[in-house]
């Protein structure tokens, strides 16, 4: 078991994500390789860096709060290549609109190590639920990194 | 500090939580000890592994969609038994009568290796809170891998 | 990368945060350094152990349950310093008004090892959003570890 590169590719992911819920989309780019395959549920599919990052900086303005955060890291390495199963759960809070999206999915990535930097190579996951509601009436944001 | 001891009894954790989530229960049984000894709360208690296995099957149709995830491992590794502390949050979505579960546990595991396999032979937690509620009027699921 | 370093830190970071939410002020004062320079969000700024272990117990009785759950590690460690960003999901319920606080942030701490034991030097986050809002009016407390 090879825990360096094991830990690499956690951190890789969470850079990934953590720029996402950021909205660093330059960073965020940098986490993909650049003809990754990725697909999320049954509705985006995406060839290349550049039409995921285009895709989330456009769908992802300020009035969208995201979270993301994946847990259990099941992780194989093969030499340059690896595989990971991931358990995300997910919110997204349309703040002008008082709407929030809940989920959960396992995700199935493959990572590339090219120059000793790890990318995503593929990516994609299958929902267990997504649900959308209301927020309550009184549903206040006291703190907003974009408020 | 054994580092892959560690990592190999957090993947089974991981196993048991993906294969009870995804309802995979000949799997899900495989991560549990033949002896095992589960408590779940004050309400749930379980001897052997067909007893919880049974249990589960029976109570999680796909009506009922879980999420249970196990964070901030501590694990304590002697030979070939371990223990481990875990926090739990989860949540059960009652689809059909629109009710929700959510709540948080302190677990406490023991594991035992035989032949190079982790198993786990006794978990039970204790619950910080759970709370029940019927869920807002216009939740609507946008997808459900049992729907 | 030195793995049991980080390890001995993620315990750290999880034993902070156990023992807070279990309201176990005394062995969450062991987690942080004496001169502990501690800020959370805009609102809450700390000197010294004993002015954030003060704040938290008398800010947290047992009408008030937390959840604070850090995902996501980055941590390097240099020598007997280190650097970490988390990110934490929490939420808390303030059980006799109904109330309840979700939120999210990104944490950066800083570690300190003396006498081989790792505590918290220096801890800071900024929250992506935090939220307040009435709990549905049948929400009810299946389980609750104060009650």
């Amino acid at each position: 078991m090879d825990l360096i590169a094991i830990r690499e590719i956690e951190q890789l992911k969470y850079r990934y994500l953590r720029t996402l819920d950021l909205k660093e989309w330059d960073d965020f780019g940098q986490t993909l390789a650049e003809d990754i395959d990725a697909t999320y549920g049954t509705r985006l599919s995406f060839q290349g860096r550049d039409q995921v990052v285009d895709y989330m900086r456009e769908s992802l303005p300020g009035t969208i709060i995201t979270l993301h955060q994946c847990h259990h890291p099941e992780i194989t390495v093969d030499g340059d290549t690896a595989v990971g199963t991931w358990y995300l759960e997910d919110k997204v809070l349309v703040t002008d609109q008082k709407l929030m999206l809940t989920g959960a999915s396992f995700y199935t990535d493959t990572y590339r190590r090219r120059d000793g930097q790890w990318q995503i190579a593929k990516t994609t996951y299958i929902r267990t639920f997504e649900a959308m509601e209301s927020l309550p009436a009184d549903w206040t944001l006291t703190a907003n990194r974009w408020g």
